[in-house]
């Protein structure tokens, strides 16, 4: 089995994209604001937003299950308040429910949290809780950056954010962190808000001792790991400057990396520097980059091909980044394939 | 010969601070605010800060002669006005000059730029021309964002910079790209912030045309070009969804990235993915990380010994790395070297 841990609902219909601009509209003049009740969109619509896209390429390229959550760059936390962020993550993650249960063998859903600059994190919670227990979602994507570039917010090592962490343990989820669009013109959103959000989210847990007070706390950091794991002489040299231990024991207990590296000697720096039982499989298809890469003719996201590629890694190691690795890091995930016999 | 075009002058005698601590003092009261006749340093006192470091580490290593510029972290744009940075720019790299004077064969200078948040880059031209005419400097260094990590100027491409660039292009030298201090709690200054500022930099320089319009221009970007190198299939595959072109053409005929990457797979990547006559031999020493890696028993930042040691380079891309590229992007480190015989 193949489950891919980073995908995003970036094909919604189009009606989606509509309600949210609407939403946006009212902000400034509530006559336009929408009721969550006026989005329609049907299951048939789903269906072939999902199999014309998603599906489709899971089914050519040979992976079988995708951690599926909103579409990373339309989260857009400095967007309005928190009730507008809240009324739009409810609306994302219904939506993300709603492909889970139209196909149950190949999505299982992580959360988009309402956050908002400024706001406090537990206002999260309700949202959080909802998609766990009645969503069954496996794990929440956590923006350490709701201001979209400015980064206002304390770092992830902050104890404003234990509400969040809390809850994470109790119910025993991972967050991916993860960025939303940038609204900074230094930073192109997938080009480098995404990867300096990665690599930033690192060196915050690297200088703090979040996993002394939260041992049981895991985060995968996605694209990757930014620019972590081929700087990884650096951070250790690092941390060993700030007095940590080694990176092994300081962070490599609680800190997951994805694949979503798009060339193959990325793939196999990653596989050489990071310990395997800390890589995860992903591609986050359909994302930031669709096309064919030239050198190749193959997608750059179809990352399955480098990780099978390379020579860093025998068959019981490629299993376990496509599969065993997730089913430790997201135990309801686990729990939801033993349910179903697998 | 070996050419490390990456060193900062970290070690300056602590009169240099103590007056830095003062001029910040002055600026809230300009009863305490120092004269910049008050700061003395003798030639002892650089001699012996030089000798007892970085030129105690080139001889160790077996390097030549380092580009050196003032430190980059001290350079801290965001403290005061212009008036402030330039005072300050004008003893740091005064401070330079001393040194490539003491030590001819060793040492030579790469200029701060008295940059300041909101101010006019083209102020910074009078100092710019100060270092290249009177100091002999033969690069600068340009930081994409004097804010300290709230990143409020528009980016490299933006026309507020073209002042700059047409007096680089005047005096065919290149600029480092390298931010200062984060004053930014997100940020770690040199384990997110540098790296950071390294990514976003290339990715500005990929969504722009800036070389269309000064085809001379020339960047490096230092600590390896950030993660780009890493992820290169996902700046291929971005340039390409921006219908840019390829980027060989449009990006690696003025970008070069340096090799302050501090462990081999990290240089195994960089001398892999990026075209050698790109890549520019550079240690930072010393800098960010100064500790012994355990896994080596040597220096994080010995870089030279992961040029020797990876499998990717045969003796004459080696020296291309060494000597030959510095010496073809920084033209007049180029001719003072011939001057001497070199």
């Amino acid at each position: 089995m193949i489950v891919d841990c980073h995908g995003h609902y970036t094909t919604a219909p189009k009606a989606l994209e509509d309600w949210r601009n609407a939403q946006i509209a009212g902000i400034n003049d509530p006559s336009r604001k929408p009721s969550p009740a006026s989005l329609k969109i049907s299951d048939d619509e789903l269906r072939e937003t999902i199999e014309a896209n998603q599906l489709k390429f899971m089914r050519e390229r040979g992976s079988d299950l995708t951690i599926f959550s909103p579409r990373a760059s339309f989260m857009a936390h400095h967007i309005g308040d928190f009730e507008v962020s809240s009324t739009w993550a409810s609306i994302c993650n219904e939506l993300i429910y709603r492909v889970t249960k139209l196909f149950p063998d190949h999505f299982i859903g992580a959360a988009m949290l309402p956050q908002s600059p400024g706001a406090d994190p537990k206002t999260c919670i309700p949202e959080l809780e909802r998609c766990v227990r009645e969503f069954g979602f496996v794990a929440i994507n956590l923006n350490p950056d709701p201001s979209g570039g400015h980064w206002t917010s304390p770092p992830l090592t902050d104890k404003q954010w234990w509400p969040i962490y809390e809850k994470m343990v109790e119910y025993d989820i991972p967050a991916m962190v993860h960025v939303s669009t940038s609204c900074n013109a230094c930073f192109h959103t997938t080009g480098a808000h995404y990867i300096n959000a990665d690599t930033t989210a690192v060196m915050q847990l690297i200088q703090g001792d979040l996993f002394k007070d939260f041992p049981a706390l895991r985060f995968v950091i996605p694209h990757g790991g930014g620019a972590a794991p081929y700087h990884w002489g650096r951070y250790r040299g690092l941390a060993q400057e700030l007095k940590k231990p080694l990176l092994k024991d300081h962070l490599l207990k609680n800190v997951f990396f994805d694949t979503c590296v798009y060339h193959q000697p990325g793939i196999d720096l990653l596989t050489k520097v990071i310990p395997i039982e800390n890589v995860l499989f992903a591609s986050e298809m359909i994302g930031a980059v669709r096309g064919i890469d030239p050198e190749t003719g193959f997608n750059y996201d179809d990352t399955k091909r480098y990780i099978e590629a390379t020579p860093n890694l025998d068959e019981a190691e490629r299993r376990m980044i496509f599969e065993l690795n997730a089913r430790r890091v997201y135990p309801r995930l686990d729990a939801a394939l033993k349910a179903r016999g697998k």
